[in-house]
């Protein structure tokens, strides 16, 4: 129980500790099904920050056979459009790259304790750096492309019209984002409070503490009106049972966890 | 059905307008459990953004009574030494002033059409851009911590120990955010896919089309080792049962979105 962090691991740590550290850290990006990617100001005339909700996945092209302790390039998607892709630093950059802060977070259980200072959130949260750039071979987008894709539902990629069109794949863009530098944070546990709180009877009788489980449900896929594929695919079907079985359990054990 | 989108009103547009902009934008920013907050690199030495995921409400502490389609803050509540706290522009600055970017997100469905290019996410989406600044004034404080905690469950402040300490009012540290723009973005309804893929007769009886709601579940609370009230208190167990239901309702009622 209690909060935990790790850190991205340099060259220089030893190689247990960044095998779990990256571990930790690609399986959250990869379960959550969007991420925010921050951006500097685009220009002299804003002064805010940039923050844009996305599909993004850890993967890597040139060794697609990477397991989640290795490094790994994060992959982002969007309609060429996007401010991310229309920013003026992905064109005037000399190394044609955008700082970026890409966050993913899971919130599992709200922490009511006594006090309402020692109250928090149990939640799993990683940050990262790094530095985006346009994918521009055609091969290296096909395969980012189809990571994105399933990782929405595994399987959905090789089970939808195929091949892309040559208009779908000039419309989507893909940034490949070299991750620089990166960290884990998480609470789990129970509800904890002060020594003054603990010890005061009336308080003590009054006041409700423990944690409300709360996690992300995939419910019962819904056919649209010109679908005429008569049962719903086993791929999706199950996909949505046992994440939402995954994320319900998370939550109930992240409660029950012990301290360390 | 369809992409959605709304700006945050400037004074020049019309009273009808803007409160149903205002009201939809804050609507969604209160009812997120979590708010990514983006600043600009803290220093010359990182390109990089920083993204924190914390606790947001919108709230006047001016006006009290006002409602969610008037002009409010945003405040913002964290350990005083988060990042965002010791921002070296936060003291350095001659207004004393963050400018910030702040995002919420709703995933409400996944999207799955033939294509996996007109795949898609059912979502809401909000981002505000302003200025924060650490809030001094004691009695502003007590209203935002109360405005943030209530926000967690509705009622926990009054039933949580009170008063605050001396200690736990000088740990903890609030940002008021004064919004300068912002906007509110999101899709519903059903999957959409190009004519050449309608007509398509092997991939329209190959390829499964629908939307699998997703909303996110508070469980049912687990009390703490330590807790002595025996029944989970209404407004605890209630505010569980009705978010879930309301956000269940919200994803399967966006698939039958009509196109406006």
């Amino acid at each position: 129980m209690g909060r935990h962090s790790l850190e991205y691991p340099k060259e220089a740590l030893n190689k247990v500790k960044r095998v779990y550290a990256l571990e930790q850290i690609h399986s959250l990006v990869n379960s959550s099904p969007l991420v925010h990617v921050s951006l500097s100001p685009s220009s002299s005339s804003s002064p805010f920050p940039v923050t844009l909700p996305m599909i993004g996945q850890m993967g890597s092209f040139s060794r697609p056979s990477a397991s989640l302790g290795d490094p790994l390039d994060l992959y982002l998607h969007g309609h060429i459009s996007s401010r991310l892709f229309t920013s003026p630093s992905s064109t005037t950059s000399t190394t044609n790259s955008i700082p970026v802060c890409v966050s993913a977070t899971h919130l599992d259980g709200l922490v009511l304790s006594l006090s309402a200072f020692n109250s928090s959130y149990n939640y799993r949260s990683v940050v990262l750096f790094g530095h985006a750039a346009p994918v521009t071979d055609e091969l290296e987008k096909v395969y980012a492309l189809k990571l994105l894709t399933d990782s929405v539902v595994p399987g959905r990629w090789d089970a939808a019209r195929l091949p892309p069109t040559r208009a779908e794949l000039q419309s989507t863009a893909v940034l490949r984002v070299k991750i620089a530098s990166g960290s884990f944070k998480a609470r789990d546990g129970e509800t904890g409070d002060d020594r003054h709180d603990m010890e005061n009877e009336e308080v003590r009788r009054r006041v409700w503490t423990g944690v409300v489980p709360v996690h992300q449900v995939f419910g019962s896929p819904v056919a649209s009106s010109y679908n005429r594929v008569e049962e719903t695919p086993a791929y999706i079907a199950e996909y949505a049972q046992e994440q939402t079985r995954e994320n319900a359990e998370y939550a109930v054990n992240a409660i029950k966890a012990q301290k360390k």
